[in-house]
């Protein structure tokens, strides 16, 4: 018997099962570095322990979306090696900051499942959450994917379909309460009353992505999904070549929009997520954003709920994201939906 | 005079002459991430610092071979700048563990010298230590290379060619003593019962190189070998292009064992090891790895004695190693024998 | 309006202006890793903390280049945004050592402004600071930049410009004290009174660049110039592709020069600098240095003055530089004046 890993198909997944992940991973000063090199981020708050300390931060936090990398990153070997396609996240909540030092492990709960009519593949719920190592939970989101069966003949199971909400309400958001911001290090004057619902921001610059960028960047996640790595099996692919991991997307597309949401820093939430299109080495990120909703959470810090686009060779001067038809442009690559706070 | 360094010829090395190699270095937890960014190395003993002090470590260690890329990176000025050919490994030891803040040093003395029949080079053995800033001995190994004379008038040196075992005696492993081993952290259920003496094991997963990715790695551990570096000078060599370091090879032929050797994480010996073939960027590395013996340590841990293969472009599902002709095959690149240890 | 940076133009600068740059950064042994993992570094001083304890430092220190990079990254989108050429460096001073764990801000203080004849174009003068957490400055220098006007009808305003020396003087120098500066870990027996004035030193090896590497090392220093990064928009500019950044020239020709002058590890002074022509992706770096100055600064240490000569594609035995016109040649890219503290 073959003693590598086969990956769950989706017969195997059966709702209330849940799956612990390998390797937990104790998040360093290194990967700060690295995710600060591979995405371009430039947020005081998680680059200065001066600027982080002033607002309430013991050490230099880690960026959110690198301990969500990271989580989901140990999934794959058990939730996607066989998967089709990434669906969707949801009611993702960033509920206790992650430090340099603190180990993460990876957990997931089945929470639906429902076979698609051509019975040869099916859709998984699953939440997953990430642990530190005094067994808290630093965050939490739902994901879904299609996932080929390994057997077509085997019978379809009872549909289980998750109610998920379109979007975290504000009063869930785990708040900080920043206690001295500073404009000037931000690198931006606009507080929360300056963005106003509805209004759309071009965050102006483009980043071309290359091979070595988003395999060392999914490498560092211990993301192993093979369609990243492997260009001879891509030959044969439907693309030819290698897919970049839809999370490099996410960063860098966060990454540019500092440009114009400088002191959106901190991450609270992730209501929704789509990768519209697939992203490849040699093509170049532009991103703009959308102020979806706001909300007061203290006297000193509100949050912010941003649509994110990211496009491919495609400035954002005019804010592609849908066509008449209602479908994605073809260029758009990323519709992402998250709350973030910002000072008051 | 000129100040550059010239390396050594073959009529330089005298053996009992002992060399101090430049270039201490202290090893850091930036440099475990982007071992683990470039490697893809994926073993929860190495990623967690829980999952280490579960199992007796007092804090995150290094990766063995980590610790050896670096010590032997820092003998390329003195021995290799003139090498023709790296021609083997024997008798390599992990004798202590390699934690973040250690500072290495390594130092050769030459073991033996044979001169080749042509008269133009000769081969050199050389036993290389890493020690502490404690001055402890970490790891030792011995390797031979093919270097040019300086002048291939001058006489040929006496030979003297060292004994060299065929593997390291499994009573003479450093063992460790797994105290609480986690079989889903460590990703896998298999143990070193489950293991057979003649098992074969395909990998699966297949890893694409970059030249950014191993110029990155060859510099992290300061290994200054031209061929990997100056595509100008390459284009007029043999193969007209960047070599990539061997140790590349190894370690990501390494990494890609993960997937159905996940908890023999911890390398104890290299017995041997062979460069059969040059990887170019642009390839794609397979690995399978065949159990070649088994020993029992104490009571909570056991050792496997692995053959690992690594392919250009070569799925391994019919684990390709030599020919009829018993040669390697032309898409084989390393055939690497090692000890690791795993829980019993 | 929008709230994307539109970065200063030409009329915007002011003498007696201070401008506080946004993002200050905690450097860490993350950020030293991936210095030497970008550059090739590999001074013993700044790669092992036991060689730094023997010469008077508590732990390793950053090299003094790599503090310089973060600083100067930070200026950018404040200075540089709309810049037409980076003209010159002088007067750079190191005057604080740098310890992982420091958080540095960048401040400048505009000192010049010159209008263009054709009042389409101005240059700026700006001293940079880089301040630690403490308040203190731990390097200084100039540079002055030609930037756009933001409207060619806009008055020219007084001009104003700085006097500079042509080098720091030898008597200004922060000096070290080395205590016990290890010959054969540093890697090369010469020391002070082993270089002339006058002396030029062939640093031989050759280092090939690759897209991601000059990316990597870019977001490392959180330098956002758009040239480095939008291969999209770059298509359609004079060069038609990314151009690197003159810093990463800067690092990768001092870390070639280590082979001549491994003991001269500790940059103490930027004295000037000329980017001479780009860098690209795929072209190889080679250097060559010559000692301009000497002088004693205590018992056991000295300073060589030195010009590092960086080409592309072209080995340095014959120490190409400019021609008879006295323009540099073709394959000259960085002329770069500094001055380093080695053992006596």
């Amino acid at each position: 018997m073959t003693k590598s890993n086969p990956g769950h198909y989706f017969e195997d997944f059966k709702p209330g099962m849940e799956l612990v992940h390998a390797t937990p991973l104790t998040v360093s000063t290194g990967d700060i570095s690295l995710y600060r090199a591979l995405t371009g981020s430039r947020h005081a708050l998680y680059s200065a322990e001066t600027f982080a300390a002033a607002n309430g931060f013991p050490v230099l936090p880690v960026d959110p979306l690198l301990a969500f990398h990271v989580v989901f990153g140990k999934t794959v070997p058990d939730i996607s090696l066989n998967a089709v396609a990434n669906l969707g996240y949801a009611d993702g909540k960033f509920l206790k900051n992650v430090y340099p030092g603190d180990t993460l492990t990876a957990i997931s709960d089945v929470i639906g499942v429902k076979e698609n009519s051509n019975g040869k593949t099916g859709v998984v719920w699953v939440r997953t959450r990430g642990e530190n190592q005094k067994g808290e939970t630093v965050l939490s989101y739902v994901r879904w994917v299609m996932v080929n069966k390994k057997d077509p003949a085997n019978p379809a199971p009872e549909p289980s379909i998750p109610d998920l909400p379109s979007a975290v309400a504000h009063t869930d958001l785990v708040a900080p309460d920043y206690k001295d911001w500073n404009d000037a290090l931000a690198g931006s004057k606009w507080r929360f009353s300056d963005y106003e619902i509805g209004e759309k921001i071009d965050h102006v610059d483009g980043m071309t992505v290359e091979e070595a960028e988003h395999q060392l960047a999914t490498r560092l996640y211990q993301n192993t999904a093979k369609v990243h790595f492997d260009a001879h099996a891509q030959k044969d692919s439907r693309f030819g070549k290698r897919l970049i991991y839809g999370g490099v997307v996410i960063s860098i597309a966060r990454a540019l929009s500092f440009n114009g949401l400088e002191s959106a820093a901190q991450m609270l939430a992730i209501n929704a997520g789509t990768h519209a299109g697939p992203l490849f080495a040699g093509d170049t990120l532009y991103a703009w954003s959308e102020i979806l909703d706001k909300a007061k959470l203290s006297s000193t810090t509100g949050a912010l709920r941003i649509r994110l686009v990211a496009t491919r060779d495609q400035p954002c001067h005019d804010f592609p994201l849908k066509g008449e038809d209602g479908k994605y442009l073809s260029d758009v690559l990323l519709d992402f939906d998250y709350w973030a706070a910002i000072p008051i």
